[in-house]
C-alpha cells in the first residue's frame, strides 16, 4: 500500500484530474442531456432506457429526476415561479458537476420555461445538449400513468403543464424525440445515434 | 448501431441501473468521504491529491470543493446562520447523489458545525465517512496561504472560524488525519489504507 501511494506521488502532487482526464479514462466524452417535456411524454422512461444502453456499453451515466431531485436536494422548494426558477437552477448547476466528473448526465424536468433552459444551456456552455420530448397532449393525457392530468382537470393541481400553465417548446433543440408515434427503443435508437454523430464515443 | 440497441432491448426493458451495478462496472464501492477542518488545514489539498491516487488505480472519485460549489450551486448562499446551515445541507445531498452514481465523492469544506455535519450524515447514512483533518489554529495560522487569517485578526473578516467563530471539532469521526506532523503523501496514505480496510476496493 504505502509504496503505491508513494509511487504515485510525483504525479499526484503537480497536477489535479481534469475533465479531459476522467474522459479518457472512461471512454466517451461527458456532457449533459437535457431532457424536457410535458408530464407523461416519456422523458424519465427515455433518460433511463438511455442510460441502461450507455451502461452496457460501458460508458458512465447518470439521470437527474424527480426521484432523487424533489425529495433531497430541492425538497425546500415548492412550486412558485421563484421556486420553479431555482429548482431549474440548481439542477442545472448540479448536471454541470455531473458532467465535470466525466458522466453523462441526463436530467428529465418537465422544465416548462424557456428562459430557466436557457440559463441551464449557460452553465454548461457547449456540454448542453436540449432534447425535447415530444408528444401531444391529448396523447400524454391519455396515458396519464399518474393520474395527474385527469386531478388537474378537476382543478385539483393548480398551475398544471399543459393545462392551467403553459409549456414553453423548445425553439432550437439540439434533438428531438417523438414519444408519440414510435417504440421505446426506437427513442433509444435515435439518442444514441445522435451520441455517436457527436463523437461522444471516443475510440479505445 | 440498430442491432445493438436491439439486442440490448431485453436488459433495459425490465431494470434500471442500480447503485450495485455500478460499483461492480466501477470495481469499487461508492460513498462519502467528508472531510472536515479548519481553513488551511489541508482539506482540499488531501482530498485532490487522495482522488489522483485513486483515479491512477482506476477509481472514480470526484471531490466538491469551494471552487465548483460557491460560485455555482451555492453561488445564491452568503455566510447568515441559516445560508450556511443550508450551503452544507446541499453539499451533503450532491455527494450522497455522487455516492448514488456510484462515485466516491468527496467534500472539503470547513463545515464548523456539528449538528450540519451530522445532518449530511443522516443524508448518506452507512455511506458517510468523516474525516477530521485536524492541524492546529497555530499551524493554520502559519500557513495562511490566502491571507484570510491575517484578515480576520485584522477584524477584516466577521465569524472566521477559529478565530471569531467556533470549530466543533467532530467528536467520533471515522478517520483523522493530522496534516502537522506528516506529509501529504503520509496523510494520502492513510485515507488509502482505510478504504482498504473498509473493503472499499472490490476484488476483480
Amino acid at each position: 500500500m504505502a509504496e503505491e501511494v508513494r509511487a504515485t506521488n510525483i504525479t499526484w502532487h503537480h497536477s489535479d484530474i481534469t475533465r479531459a482526464d476522467r474522459e479518457q479514462q472512461n471512454g466517451h466524452k461527458s456532457l449533459v442531456l437535457w431532457f424536457t417535456g410535458l408530464s407523461a411524454s416519456g422523458k424519465s422512461t427515455l433518460a433511463q432506457a438511455v442510460q441502461t444502453v450507455l451502461f452496457e456499453r460501458g460508458c458512465r451515466a447518470y439521470v437527474l429526476d424527480g426521484d432523487n431531485i424533489r425529495h433531497g436536494l430541492n425538497k425546500d422548494l415548492g412550486f412558485s415561479p421563484a421556486d420553479r426558477e431555482e429548482n431549474i437552477r440548481r439542477i442545472g448547476e448540479v448536471a454541470k458537476l455531473f458532467a465535470d466528473a466525466g458522466i453523462i448526465a441526463m436530467t428529465a424536468f418537465i422544465s416548462p420555461y424557456r428562459a430557466d433552459r436557457d440559463k441551464a444551456r449557460a452553465i454548461s456552455g457547449d456540454s448542453f445538449v436540449e432534447v425535447y420530448v415530444q408528444c401531444d397532449l391529448a396523447v400524454c393525457e391519455d396515458r396519464d400513468p399518474k393520474g395527474l392530468y385527469k386531478k388537474a382537470r378537476a382543478g385539483a393541481i393548480p398551475e398544471f403543464t399543459g393545462i392551467s400553465a403553459p409549456y414553453e417548446a423548445p425553439e432550437n433543440p439540439e434533438l428531438v424525440i417523438n414519444t408519440g408515434n414510435k417504440s421505446l427503443e426506437e427513442s433509444v435508437g435515435e439518442v444514441i445515434a445522435y451520441l455517436e454523430k457527436k463523437g461522444v464515443f471516443l475510440q479505445a
